[in-house]
């Protein structure tokens, strides 16, 4: 392999517009070789002013010789047949969350990548937060000792439109995910059973549509240590993210990022920043960090951070979640990998 | 009813020697006429220096004709019938929490405090804080808008002594019914449902004791907003006791108070004070508060902050959250008053 | 010496009406004996509800053969004949600062404290605050190491009256005095130069008193360290009393204190509580504790934290501040004891 | 002039490291056409990984008709003579400040600059970080209301090595330059009057070489506000950037920004992240957006935000420090522009 990963993309959507640019011009060892989407004007306007080569067949993509890795940034229902596809043709893959809602379907792509031998990572953004990075590296340097409780506050500014939440698979599978994620990476540990109190509180729509917009999470990890996550779809302050990680020793504490660090005081109020505004400027750096740790990864032949069966068993523990939440909170067990 | 209220005491144990200080010295309204202790050594040892006389005997105090007003300071097993003494004698009541572990017998006082007209107080002195009043304040202007979710991390420094978890009625009966009360006055709203994952994780022996030493409670509202606690027997940095209250307009946090505002950095580290102690230090304000507070609304015919339901309810949910625990975190409703 | 200090006060005003009720509640070694004022009325008001015993000619109390200690809290012109005199009956002396305006009077003070071998604390409250006091702890350790700079910035929250302004001895010898106290009581070293910008930015009416409201203070001492101090009299947030060391292995700060720890967000703002207001909230927990300080140093015989030298080089360093603000910032020399 | 700027920079050493990259990748409107060093090899270090084409000789830069701006990064006895060359040719001028020690040299620039009507900018780097931005912002908005007191500290987390320093042009020119343009740019005022109190604190080379390396510098406005700096040549806990404007209606403050957001607390400690290490990471995004700044104002034809006048007067404050620092703290008139 040459030194530089030349780089196929799949799609020009909004997730596509963090990371091509980011590919495109800021990772060092990436080469983009070409961008596609089924709607051709999207991939243009995207590719264009970044003097990428455009097409609208993503089999141009994974079949491309040239091409060494591919990031599939398309709507989630695509996600499994390209991924089977591209690691049927040797090339390593960036998949965006979550792989599939459907737990087996991710198994399919669980056996093609393994027998392809090709790297996989799902896009687990928010491992690569420097914040959340440092509380891990706490963790793992034994800092908290054994540990006994993870507390994660997570709350979108504002709900996605009912379109998008009809769709979404659901508060658990959409958003939750993130911090089923964050749990395991935290604590080294899996989760084997949840109990979810949930509710409509911003927005009744999210009832009609089978969901709801605020719940309470509970969560007992195979170590025996215990987790809690509350969500809420709209924080009108800002994006919501911090955590806490609990144990014998101690504990470490990831607070928001502020939009600077500047405060002020007069005779009425003493104000400070608010929390940056939602994920796109708070895990501005993650993104990068992510992408960077991916092609490192397929160049240097080691482990992604996240492999395929990490993009499993948050879906596991979202299904899980969801049936708990419907029975009204009992603990549901989290279905074996 | 003079200028000032005549106070008689029972008890001399720790929590009495909290209040009976703060009673003799910093109340100005208060005049304590008595302290008693069935070990008049002990009585002797807290009144002497604070030129109080003592006895041994509560009846006494509770017969005196000269006293308008009993501390109940004693073990909780003797709450109930010193608490219906004092009722039928006409006597306006403080009464440290929990005023009993069974909820008839708290129904029975109810009854009896009603039927004699006099005053009642439950110690739940975190009520009085000035860190948490201020957030009940902006809770009640309105400022977060429709309440959504509680937060509550309420966390002990150090485990009690194994003799004393035995007779301690178990975790959430003797240290999340602050919580539970807390969660009800932020909120103004009730319990209705709770339901708890618990652990072991401190020590064994609390297993052995048919309790739990770690646990994440999530609790539902009639008001429709969920609640979440954690609570650890053993946070080895100190006193942690944090709160928020998160709407529809904003959230409002409560953090711990340090030890002091200075912070320290050198080549190594930046520190800072860490959290007070236990609940001595950190709500040493909050007793004093809640003492004037009882005398006040006595003398001046005002109602209590905290009357006898309010030490019925967080009784009820401890009782629901005990059952839930026991059965792994099933939903458990909260029986009614 | 009996067990406990008695003690006489002089004056009922302002500065009395802090330190009294400490005297007489609170220290637990202190019995207040008499308290007298020229003003009867005034005496009585301050100490009839504290049950104390008053008069109009403080030499009731100077010659009281049962009072151990005076507390000098009049006026401070009153300061020197009456600590000559009550040194002279043998009396220990608590001293509100300045002792006095002129350096020649403060030395006939200390030549006749020396003489009668009594104790004497001057009133320098800050040194008691608790987060000073850390700063100094810290300083003392050796966590900074060689201190290099010290920065105070001390604001009052509101002007005086001109009135008071104009027999003040002007902002250096009445407000920045306890600054220069503080960088020579954190350093453990003397200043020897100072040089001073000042300006009237808050009202002219300082100016045709001859004075200014606003000014930045540099000076240098025999440490060979640097200090510097701004000072205004109007910060329209409340008091502002931060200061920080600075040194070859660190630097140690202390921040302001807050009314309480709680913060609230909405879309708009995120707030946070203001400063305490004034002096009496700031330094409430400081007047105790150095009331507490100079009674055990009298019952225990030991140094007082600030004896009576330590009120003359403050109005030194106040007296070459004046200087070199009247002459346009010219560095002036401090005069030596 | 087309839609991107072309873009020539001379110099390839430590500061080009930084705008280099930055004008190559992450500049929207900026082309880089060349890039000369008279170390051959060290242009194409630089430039070669980014495809960038390289020269040794300037000339080439300044008279390629295809370039519309040159960033001068060269080392500072260059800065004259190619700014005036380049003035000469037409181009827009970016030059790293200080244009020269020389407040002559530097009315040269300004004279050939105003003359030849081209754009120039000088590299303040500090005014575009967003942190300080937001303070400028709520003094312009009038949030503060008149200005009465400035105090910035700034210290460098290590001295540089001596070879430097003797070059330097000492502290005031070297380092105190940044903070003189902070004052002027956040008051909006031009300093009138410098007094100065220096040390040699931290290594005896700095007299030696005729410098100081501890200084704390009092600065009176001709707005009648007044203004404090401290400087240290060694923070050894990092770099250490805080500013804050106080005024008649509030105080606006800006801290340092620490590495992140995390915190840790343990039986024995509460820790949190230090400051960011130096300039490149505490500034990183500051020279993005002084960058686009730069390059916005040529194509849209707008004033820059520091132009060449922007770089006389903190020299000439930088001189009258120098003399009051030699003549032990004299306030000294600056030289008027």
């Amino acid at each position: 392999m040459s030194d530089k990963l030349n780089i196929g993309i799949i799609g020009a959507g909004r997730i596509s517009r963090v990371h091509t640019p980011l590919l495109a011009q800021r990772v060092p060892r990436a080469r983009v070789k070409k961008l596609c989407d089924l709607d051709l004007d999207k991939a243009h306007a995207l590719g264009d002013p970044l003097g990428l080569p455009v097409c609208q067949d993503y089999r141009e993509i994974i079949h491309d010789p040239e091409i060494d890795a591919v990031f599939i940034l398309s709507s989630t229902n695509t996600h499994v047949p390209m991924a089977l596809e591209a690691a049927k043709a040797g090339k390593h893959i960036f998949c965006e969350k979550p792989i599939d809602h459907d737990a087996d379907e991710i198994r399919r792509v669980i056996s093609a990548v393994e027998q392809a031998g090709v790297k996989f990572q799902v896009g687990f953004n928010r491992r690569f937060d420097r914040h959340f990075a440092q509380v891990k590296k706490s963790v793992d340097e034994g800092l908290v000792g054994e540990v006994q409780i993870i507390k994660i506050t997570s709350r979108d500014p504002q709900a996605p439109p009912m379109s998008y939440v009809e769709t979404s698979g659901g508060i658990f599978a959409d958003m939750s995910i993130h911090d089923f994620d964050m749990v395991q990476f935290l604590s080294g540990a899996q989760v084997v059973e949840v109990s979810v109190l949930g509710a409509c509180l911003i927005n009744p729509a999210f009832a009609q549509a089978g969901d709801v917009d605020t719940c309470v999470i509970s969560l007992r990890l195979d170590s025996g240590a215990l987790a809690v996550i509350d969500n809420s779809r709209q924080a009108v302050y800002g994006y919501d993210q911090r955590l806490e990680v609990f144990g014998s020793k101690g504990c470490v504490t990831a607070d928001n990022q502020r939009v600077d660090n500047t405060s002020f005081l007069n005779a009425d109020t003493s104000t400070q920043e608010k929390p940056l505004w939602f994920f796109l400027e708070r895990y501005a750096d993650a993104f990068l960090y992510e992408d960077i740790s991916f092609v490192d990864a397929c160049l240097d032949d080691r482990p992604t951070l996240i492999g395929v069966k990490g993009g499993l068993t948050p879906i596991l523990i979202a299904d899980a979640a969801q049936k708990s939440c419907q029975a009204g909170g009992i603990p549901v067990r989290v279905a074996s990998e």
